[in-house]
């Protein structure tokens, strides 16, 4: 008989570091949230996972411009069967990068990062460098 | 022929309050961001819209513990297609307020908010107080 997964106080699942990565190169959108004139806010982005780092774009111009410079954040995506009351959670913690090497760019251009709405305006680069992963289930 | 409905600078469609409330009032589950020890962080929760405020419980005895006294807080909830490529977000700004009023607290217990996981501990009600509601969809 094997050992059954750890849990946590609330008795939800601990995902294993290797199961978290799993899930983030499987995923295609997700949470950010970051602090903006001392407010939190939550904004869903289409990313990429590579290199061990999450990696977004956005639209120039926002409000938001001077946040992605280097400022903690957070990024979460899910999977919930609310019938079922069954599902995921992963939870990204680390810091912001813009990303403003030509090389590094084409890099990230090839990872087929989807549009869904074609960006009427030239778009930057945002990575998220983790300092922790974690994850949790509910069977 | 009907106008168009308005988009923002990215060409995403602008809901209005009241699609918001009424996605808000059909949710079960969304996410929190709160600012703790100046860092973001991102919670799944489940949750009532009841009152024009978001309601929630939270595990006592958790390093959040303090957050929830008074703090400004964003609450998330989306719906995605990835295949078609549609989709919506709702996000609601404002801050948050435990609960410690017994009458309050017996509303709240009668809203028939789920818990996936029975809690082992007592729970705390804590309350988002909308500042601001704003929402997005790509159809």
């Amino acid at each position: 008989m094997s050992e059954p997964p750890p849990t946590d106080r609330r008795g939800l699942i601990v995902l294993t570091l290797e199961e978290c990565e799993r899930l983030l190169e499987a995923g295609s959108i997700g949470r950010i949230a970051v602090v903006s004139a001392g407010e939190p806010l939550i904004l869903p982005v289409l990313f990429k996972y590579a290199k061990a780092s999450i990696a977004f774009r956005t639209a120039p111009g926002e409000k938001l411009d001077a946040v992605w410079q280097s400022l903690p954040a957070a990024f979460e995506i899910d999977n919930w069967d609310t019938k079922a009351r069954t599902g995921w959670s992963v939870l990204v913690r680390g810091q912001t990068e813009t990303v403003e090497d030509e090389t590094r760019i084409a890099e990230l251009e090839s990872l087929g990062l989807e549009d869904w709405v074609p960006p009427e305006q030239p778009t930057t680069w945002v990575l998220i460098h983790p300092v922790e992963i974690t994850g949790r289930r509910i069977d």
